[in-house]
C-alpha cells in the first residue's frame, strides 16, 4: 500500500462531501451522494486511494432503506472496480435509540432505556437496530453513550444511561450485545463514547474542559468502558472532543494508548468523534495547523478521522515531511483493515437491495418499542393510589408535550431533526394515543408551548382541568435542533430546544411557562397527574409536592403515546426505576446518591444535601417486601467469589414489576468511599402474592479500589451488603469481611454480578 | 522527653477546655480559664506534660486585651515553672480581617482586601494585626486564606483573595510579609490554609469532596501556597478538611510531606483545621478510632492537633502498641520546637500586660482600617458619571445592609459572632455616616430585613426614594454566625447568614426579598445607586440593569460607614477592581475568566459564558489610558528574564487610582492552557493629566507549566501579553518567543512580576 492509500483508509466521507470550488464551496451536482445515487465522477475524486469509513449514507443522505442500500452497494462496488486495492469501506450510521435515518423505529432515548433496568430488553432493542442498519449496507454504528451524567445542565444527559457506572455498564453491554451479535461477521460494531468524561465538562457545558483526579476517573468514567470492552467485546471506541486537565482526549496518548490498548488490551479500531481532530486546531488550540493536529492524534491512538478526512488528509504528507513515521500510520491500518475483514466486508460489501425494506415493515419493532416505552417510565409519586386512572369518566389533558410527536423523541432521533413538511413521522401523541383508547371525555388544553413567554393560554387549561374528574399536565423540555434557520432567534423560538447535544442550560426548571401552567392546574380541586416527558430530571420541588401523581416518562420515542395509556390508564406496572437522581435545584448539583460521606456533613443554608428523588427510586402498581437478606461468607477471600440471596415478595393483590437493588458500603477503608455503590440489581415480574429468592453472585474484586498507588486492589476489612427498593430506601442489609488486601489484575477482574432466580 | 511529654507538644488547649466529668461534660468552675484567670488545679490534670500551642486564649475566651495577656503570661509562666521541662507554649489566634478578639480593629474582609490589588496596604493592614496579636502574647496566628474561589456557593468565598492564583499569590505573600515581619522572633507566624483546594468542594459545600487533575491542583490551587511559602517564607500550614479525590488531606502523605517538604522544602509546622484529625473517623470514615485516627495524621505530616488534643492523646499510646514509630513523633516535636526557639518564647514568652492595650487605643488602626476600606470598593457602573454623588440635597437610604453594623463584618471577625448584648460593638453604618457627614435630607426605609419574606414594608423604602434626588441601597447577604440558639429556625430567622463558614447557598441572587425591593425602587423616576455589602459577588443581572450606579462594597469591617461616604459622596477613587468575576445565574458556574478555550466555544440556550462583571474590572472617577506596550526582547531564553513597559497616563482633569493589569496567553502551546492568566498588576495614583511607564519585570519561568509527566517546564513558542483595564478589556498586547523548552527547577523558579514606575 502507498501512504496515500494507507491515510486514506483512515479518513471517511459522507454523502454531501464533494469537489469543492476555490471557495471551498460544494455546489450542486459536485456532491458524492445526489438524488439516491452515486455520482462517479465526484467519486473518482474522493475515493481515487480507497477510504476508511462511509458517513451516515442513509442518515445524513435522508434515503429511505432502499435507496440507503443501493448507495452503499454502488460505492462498495466503485470502491471493489474502480480502486487499485478494491478494499471495501465501513459505512457507518448513528443509532442511539434506533437507526437515525428515514423509516428507523424510534426506542426510548438512553436515560428511559435505563429506567427500565433491563438489560435483555435493550439487548433485544439494539438487535433489532441492528438488523435495521445491516439491510441498508451498514457495518458500524456510532453508538452507545457510556457517559456517566453528574451534571443535569449538560444537553446530553438524555443519551446517557444515567448517573452510576454499574448501571451505566450493564446497560452499555447488553447494547454492545445485542448490536454486536454473536460473533463480528454477524452485526454492527458498537462504539463506545465519548471516551471519556465528556457528562462532566466545565459548567455542564458540552465539549468544554473536564478536570477529573484519577481515581474518579477509572472508577466513575472509564468504569464502563472498561467493563464494556471487557465483557461486551465491542468492537470501537470513539475519543471524546473535551481535555482532561489540559490533554484534549483526541491527542491523549495515555488515554488512547496506555490505558484503552495497554491496560485493558482493546484491539478494536478509535475513531475520532466528529471534527474532533480539527477542533485541536479550532477550539483547543494545541496544534498551530491540521496536519499537526493529524499527526498528535494518529500517534495518540486515533484511528480514524470522522465525519470527512479533514486533518488525516495531511497525514501522507507528514509522513514525507518527516513528522510521522510511516509505522504509526500502519498500526491504525491494520485496525481498520482487521475490522474489515472481521465484519466480512471483503466477502461481500453488497446487501440485498430488494430486502431493505423488511426490517423497517416488522410489526415485532413496533411491538417492541412499546414494550421498552411502558417499561421505561418511572411512577414517582402516587397519592392515595390514583394512578392507574381506570375509573375517570373526564380527562383534561394539558401542556406542550402533550400533542408534540417530535416532543416525544430524543436528539439522535431522526424524525426529531426535520419539520413535518421534510419527513412525516407518523406516532400517535399521548393526546392521540387517549383520545383513541380512553373511553372518556377528553379535553385538550395545551395551556403553553414548549419555551414560548405566553401565559394567555393557561386559563384555558385551567378550565379544562376544572371541569374533568382529573387532569394530565404533559410537560418538558424540547430535545434535538432547532427548525428555524434564522440566526438568534433560539432564544424567542415557541419551540426552542432546552436538551439534547449543544442545548445546555443554566436553569432545571421547566422551559418557559410550563411551571405557572402546572402551578395553575394544581390549585383546581382535581387530582393532577404530571407526566414529564423530558431527556433530564427537572428541578420542580413546588409542583412535585402540588400534584397527586408523577409520571417520569423520559422521551418514549415512537410508541410514547401507547406507552402512557398502557401504564397511566390500563394499569401496566412499568417497573421503572430512577437511573438518576432528581434534584431540588440547578444550586443542588451534584446529588447523585454515590458521594463521599463529607458531602453529606454539612447543608446549604436553605436546602439539604438530599435530591428530591433518589437514584434508584420508582413506584410499582404493587408492593414489593424484601426479607432474609443471607451472605454465604461472612469472611471472604479476596481472590474468591460469595453470594447474597434475598426473598422477594409481592405483597399486593395484582401482578407487577419490580427492581431489586444491591448496594455495598466500606467500612473504614484506607481512602474515603463513597457512602454506598451500587453492585447489582435485577428486575422480577411477580405475580399476586407470589414470592421468589434472588441470589447475586460477585466475586470479590467487584469490591476493589484503585489505592494510593493507582493500583486496584481489595481491601481487607468490613463491607455492609445492602439490598434496597431505591438508594435512600435499603430494607436488608448484612456484613461480611475481606480476609487480606490484593490486587486485582485486569484480565481476572470481574465487573457484572450474576443473579439468578428460585421463584417459589 | 518522655513519649507523652513529646506527644504533648503536638496538641493544644482551649480556655474552655477543663476536667471533663463522666459525661464528657465540663462543669462550671472546671474549665482552664474562668472568669479571666488559669485554674490552676484544671492545669495540672491538663498541661502536666507541657503543651504545643494555646487555643485562642483571648478569642474563644472573650477576654480584653489585659486579661488575654495576663492570662497567657500565667500559663506559660506555669508551663516553665510547674512541668519538668519547661517548655513555653505557641499561643495561637484567629485573625483573617483582623484579631478576632475583644477590641480587635477590623479591617475589610479577604474579598475585600484583594479587590484593593495593593499588596502594600495589605501588608501594614497584617503588620498591625501583628501588633494587636503580640500585645497580648500571641505567637502564631491562623490566617491568611489562600484557597481560590471558583465556586460562589461556598460560604467561605468572602474569606478568600478571589478566583485567580496569581492575585491570591501575591495578596497572600503580603498578608505573610506584614504579619511576621522582618524575623521569626519578630512578628506572628503566618498560617496558610487551607491546604489545598477547599474551596472547590463538590456542591459548594464546605468540607465536602474535591475533585481535581494534578495540574489544576498544582498550577490553581498549590500556586500561592508554592508561592507564599518562598517567596513569604511563611512559618505554618495547615490541612485542609476535604478529601482530594478520597484521600483526606489530614492523611496525605503525598501532599503534606512529598509535596510540602519534599518538593518545596517547607520546613515549619503543619497544623491541622479545627477537629479535622478526629473528622478522619467521623466524617471520612477512614479511621476506625481517634487513635487509628491520630496515626495517620502524625505519619502524613500533621505536626500539631488543633483546637485540641483529642486524638494526639493517644500517640503515647499508639507507640507503646507499636502503631507509630516514636521517630515518626520526634520529626514534629523538633519542627514544634524549633518554632517556639525562632518566636522567641524560651527566652520570654510573656508580655507586659500594662502594654497590651496600646497598640489597640491606636488611631493609626482606625485610620488604616478606614483606607483598606475604602480602596477596597469597587465601583462597576457608573451611568452618566452619577458618582461621586456631590450634588444630591436629598438622598434616600434604602435596604437592610444600610444600618446593620454587624453586617459590616465577615465571618471570623470577632464582633460578628456576639449580639450586641453580648459585646458592644461601636462603629458607624453606611447610614450613621451618611446622617453625620453628608449634608442632604436622608430619609432612612430599610424596606425589608436580610433574609425575611415580609414585603410589607418595601412600600415606605420606594416612596423614600420617590421624594430624594438619589436612593442608595444597601442589600447583601448576611454573614458569620447565627445568633439564634433554637434548632430549625435558621430559615426562618430574619437574620440568618447566608455567607460565612458553613453557610453555603445553592443561589446566588440577593437573600430574602431584597431583589424585590431594589427591582420596585428602580422602577421609580428617581437614580438608583446599588452598594451591594456582601462577601460574594450576586447573580443579579436584572437589578443591575436597571440600577444607576452599581457598587460592590463587600463587607469592609468597621469603617465601612466612613468608606462608603469616601467613595461615593466625597469621591474619593477607591481604584478597587474586581478579584472575582460576577455571574449572571448559579447556573453558569464556574465563571473565572481563566477558562480554557474550549468551555467558550458553545453557550447554554438561554446565556453566554460570560460574566455580568469580569475579573480584573472596577470603574475609575478618573480614565486611564494604556499605550506604547513594548517588550525588552521578543525572543526569550527560557532561563532568561524579560520585561515589558506600558504607559499609563490620566486623562481626566481629576486624580485617580487605577489597577493595570498584565496577562498572558500561550499560541498552540502542547496542552490546552487557559485562554490567559493574570501574571502581573500594578496599582497606581495619578494625578489630573499625569502619565507613567509601568514596566513589568518578568522571569521566563513564570511562562512554566506542569507538561504530560507532571514537570514544570517552559514551552517553546510564542506568546501573546496583553496589558488590559480589566480581563475583557485589553488595551494592548504584544508578542515574544521563547526558544527552547526547558524544565524549571522548582528552586529557580520565580512567582511575582516586580513592577516599577517611571513617572513622567
Amino acid at each position: 500500500m502507498t501512504v496515500e492509500e494507507k491515510a486514506a483508509q483512515l479518513g471517511s466521507v459522507s454523502p454531501s462531501r464533494g469537489v469543492a470550488d476555490n471557495a471551498g464551496e460544494v455546489d450542486e451536482g459536485q456532491e458524492l451522494v445526489e438524488d439516491g445515487e452515486l455520482n462517479r465522477e465526484v467519486a473518482e475524486e474522493l475515493l481515487a486511494e480507497g477510504i476508511g469509513h462511509l458517513t451516515r449514507i442513509g442518515g445524513e443522505g435522508s434515503l429511505p432503506p432502499t435507496q440507503a442500500a443501493s448507495v452503499t452497494n454502488e460505492i462498495q462496488e466503485y470502491l471493489a472496480e474502480e480502486t487499485r486495492l478494491g478494499i471495501p469501506a465501513i459505512p457507518h450510521e448513528e443509532c442511539l435509540s434506533g437507526y437515525m435515518g428515514p423509516e428507523g423505529t424510534t426506542f426510548p432515548q438512553g436515560i428511559g432505556m435505563a429506567s427500565t433496568w433491563d438489560p435483555d430488553l435493550l439487548a433485544a432493542v439494539t438487535d433489532t437496530i441492528g438488523d435495521q442498519l445491516e439491510a441498508i449496507g451498514t457495518a458500524h454504528a456510532l453508538s452507545p453513550v457510556l457517559d456517566v451524567a453528574r451534571d443535569l445542565r449538560w444537553g446530553r444527559v438524555e443519551e446517557t444511561y444515567g448517573e452510576d457506572p454499574y448501571l451505566v455498564a450493564e446497560m452499555a453491554t447488553a447494547y454492545v450485545d445485542g448490536l454486536q451479535g454473536d460473533s463480528p461477521a454477524d452485526g454492527i460494531s458498537a462504539t463506545l463514547k465519548h471516551f471519556v468524561g465528556h457528562a462532566v465538562g466545565a459548567g455542564g457545558k458540552n465539549r468544554s474542559s473536564v478536570d477529573l483526579s484519577r481515581r474518579t476517573l477509572r472508577e466513575v468514567h472509564m468504569f464502563p468502558f472498561e467493563a464494556a470492552i471487557h465483557e461486551g467485546n465491542a468492537e470501537s471506541v470513539m475519543n471524546a472532543y473535551h481535555d482532561i486537565d489540559g490533554v484534549p482526549c483526541a491527542k491523549d496518548e495515555w488515554l488512547l494508548t496506555d490505558v484503552l490498548r495497554g491496560e485493558w488490551g482493546f484491539d478494536g479500531t478509535v475513531v475520532s468523534d466528529y471534527f474532533s481532530v480539527d477542533f485541536l486546531k479550532e477550539e483547543h488550540g494545541v496544534a498551530a495547523t491540521q496536519q499537526e493536529a493529524a499527526v498528535s492524534a494518529v500517534e495518540a491512538g486515533v484511528d480514524v478521522e470522522l465525519p470527512n478526512t479533514d486533518c488525516y488528509e495531511y497525514l501522507a504528507e507528514a509522513v514525507r515531511d518527516g513528522d510521522l513515521a510511516e509505522e504509526s500510520l500502519d498500526e491504525s491500518v491494520r485496525r481498520v483493515l482487521r475490522a474489515k475483514f472481521e465484519k466480512g466486508l471483503f466477502d461481500d460489501a453488497t446487501v440485498d437491495v430488494e430486502a431493505a425494506t423488511d426490517p423497517y415493515e416488522d410489526e415485532a419493532a413496533v411491538g417492541l418499542a412499546r414494550e421498552a416505552a411502558r417499561d421505561s417510565l418511572v411512577v414517582l409519586k402516587n397519592e392515595s393510589d390514583l394512578l392507574p386512572l381506570d375509573e375517570a369518566d373526564s380527562v383534561a389533558v394539558v401542556g406542550p408535550k402533550a400533542d408534540d410527536k417530535k416532543g416525544m423523541l430524543g436528539d439522535y432521533a431522526y424524525a426529531a431533526h426535520y419539520p413535518e413538511e421534510e419527513y412525516e413521522f407518523e406516532a400517535d401523541t399521548p393526546l392521540a394515543a387517549i383520545e383513541n383508547r380512553v373511553d372518556a371525555d377528553v379535553n385538550y388544553a395545551q395551556g403553553c408551548t414548549a419555551t414560548g413567554n405566553s401565559t394567555d393560554k393557561i386559563g384555558r387549561a385551567v378550565e379544562a382541568a376544572e371541569n374533568a374528574d382529573v387532569a394530565l399536565a404533559f410537560v418538558g423540555a424540547r430535545s434535538a435542533v432547532d427548525f428555524s434557520d434564522a440566526e438568534g432567534v433560539k432564544a424567542e423560538q415557541p419551540m426552542v430546544p432546552t436538551s439534547g447535544e449543544g442545548c445546555d442550560v443554566t436553569d432545571l426548571g421547566l422551559p418557559g411557562v410550563q411551571n405557572e401552567l402546572v402551578a395553575q392546574v394544581e390549585e383546581t380541586d382535581t387530582p393532577v397527574v404530571i407526566v414529564l416527558v423530558s431527556g433530564k430530571p427537572h428541578a420542580i420541588p413546588d409542583i412535585d409536592a402540588g400534584a397527586d401523581a408523577v409520571v417520569q416518562a423520559w422521551l418514549p420515542g415512537e410508541e410514547a403515546g401507547n406507552a402512557v395509556v398502557d401504564v397511566v390508564f390500563e394499569g401496566h406496572d412499568s417497573g421503572g426505576h430512577l437511573p438518576i437522581s432528581m434534584p431540588k435545584s440547578v444550586g443542588q448539583l451534584p446529588v447523585h446518591y454515590s458521594r463521599k460521606p463529607n458531602t453529606y456533613s454539612e447543608d446549604y443554608v436553605y436546602d439539604d444535601a438530599q435530591p428530591v428523588y433518589p437514584f434508584g427510586h420508582g413506584l410499582s402498581y404493587a408492593e414489593f417486601e424484601y426479607s432474609d437478606l443471607d451472605l454465604s461468607d461472612v469472611d471472604v477471600d479476596p481472590s474468591g467469589t460469595f453470594s447474597a440471596s434475598v426473598t422477594v415478595e409481592n405483597t399486593a393483590d395484582r401482578d407487577g414489576s419490580d427492581v431489586v437493588q444491591l448496594y455495598v458500603s466500606a467500612e473504614n477503608p484506607d481512602l474515603a468511599r463513597p457512602v454506598q455503590e451500587l453492585v447489582g440489581f435485577r428486575r422480577v415480574e411477580l405475580d399476586a402474592g407470589e414470592s421468589t429468592e434472588i441470589t447475586f453472585d460477585l466475586a470479590a474484586s467487584q469490591l476493589a479500589y484503585h489505592d494510593r498507588n493507582e493500583n486496584l486492589a481489595v481491601e481487607a476489612g468490613d463491607y455492609e451488603l445492602r439490598v434496597g427498593h431505591s438508594s435512600e430506601e435499603i430494607a436488608e442489609s448484612a456484613r461480611l469481611s475481606v480476609t487480606d488486601t490484593k490486587q486485582v489484575p485486569r484480565t481476572s477482574r470481574r465487573y457484572f454480578t450474576e443473579t439468578s432466580l428460585d421463584q417459589a
